[in-house]
């Protein structure tokens, strides 16, 4: 396998960050991006060799649900599934981790979302102590050779770590507190996990230089500003959609 | 991971031994590894630490079926579920190969058999020339990758091959022909598949080779004789579960 670029450290990395750009430029990338992504859509369903799944990860409030809602809900819902990970049910719990995971996997001809991933199963058990050091890094070994399977198997990964920081992250949840409209966004875990910051960046750090791969890298996206970082995330689809050799299928009947 | 004792190559393996046990010996076999077998999968429900996946894979009429009704068909069918692979259906054939056998994995506490598996992948297609040399190899280690996740996630694997003589194949073809009451169990693919048969025992072989791993080694059961091959998978069954120090749970309720 090839090494893929190096992957920064997290705290190598501004969450304010945004280029030279200013946000009417970002709407502009995010109007033209989003644009050819319906086109290569389109394309990527009717050519059926391939399937993209886009893993969103981030900490709370750091803009899973804005992504999708901004990036992702333009496209044609067929061919398209989003799934969120929650907290594993009791069926989900009597299997192993994966399990869920994998199940999810979309079919070849389509795009799937996932609204947090495996990577919580690395991560939050982690910094909880539910798993110790020597299971998570096997964990993180069995994901590496699950993502190199799927990629083997023409499912392109496309990985985001939304980053944003700790005081962005306090503002969005004073907002979801103050505004009626976003009061029902916040979860008693977005609070009492708060406290827990740092290990969190830790944790996080880790587990991305670990399954940084180059089938599977992983993209970190600046998110404290909304616009920035949905101009990156349709910019990156869009590309590696294009990468993909896309082509309309011959006539199935001559 | 430690080294497995090493795997004979099928043809060092007469499918017609029987040791020095007579029908009647392998009988009471049977019944008694039947009942401690029962006794054995409550505790393992009980328990919940692990699952068994029991894999049953050989050629055509080598006894997969007869296994079912002779070994499993005892055990409570809560906690137990059987699995048979068919030829991928559009939706499977969508996905990556292994999709649909993760999704079949039993949860732990029961006891999953899998009539045919992911092995038909890169045996059949191998045969067929629907995948080259190195697709196949690049499949059996994914299977290894697989199979090793699985097992570190506490799910038992029991892979059993079911190894038949090819005069033994065309006798139980021809009783299948003769005998109104096996007729149904006759497939069109029986009959065309047999002129492949060296070519089957050669892919078999490097399959088995291939993939038999300290945490998830083959069993080659001869099974020329029925009632050899039902007191062989009903031992090591209850041998398996026996060495997992299942044990009663505590009360819920203290």
């Amino acid at each position: 396998m090839d090494k893929p670029e190096i992957l920064p450290r997290l705290d190598q990395i501004d969450p304010a960050f945004t280029g030279d750009m200013d946000k009417a430029e970002a709407q502009d990338c995010l109007t033209d991006f989003r644009s050819r992504l319906l086109h290569l859509h389109e394309l990527l369903y009717a050519d059926r060799r391939y399937a993209v799944l886009v893993i969103l990860q981030g900490m709370d409030t750091s803009g899973k649900d804005g992504t999708l809602r901004h990036v992702l809900s333009g496209l044609n819902p067929v061919g398209t599934r989003v799934f969120s990970f929650k907290t594993p049910n009791d069926e989900e719990r009597a299997h192993d981790y994966l399990w869920r995971v994998h199940r999810n996997v979309p079919p070849r001809g389509s795009i799937g979302v996932f609204n947090r991933s495996h990577y919580e199963d690395v991560v939050i058990t982690y910094v909880h102590g539910q798993i110790d050091e020597a299971e998570r890094n096997q964990r993180l070994e069995q994901i590496r050779n699950f993502e190199s399977y799927l990629v083997q198997n023409r499912i392109v990964l496309l990985k985001f770590f939304l980053h944003i920081s700790r005081e962005e992250q306090g503002e969005r949840l004073a907002a979801r507190i103050r505004n009626p409209e976003k009061m029902w966004k916040l979860s008693a875990s977005d609070l009492s996990e708060r406290p827990h910051w740092d290990k969190y960046q830790l944790a996080y750090n880790e587990a991305l230089q670990a399954t940084h791969t180059a089938d599977a890298p992983w993209i970190i996206v600046p998110a404290d500003r909304k616009w920035y970082r949905n101009c990156v995330i349709a910019r990156q689809l869009a590309l590696a959609l294009e990468s993909l050799d896309l082509r309309w299928p011959d006539a199935p009947v001559p």
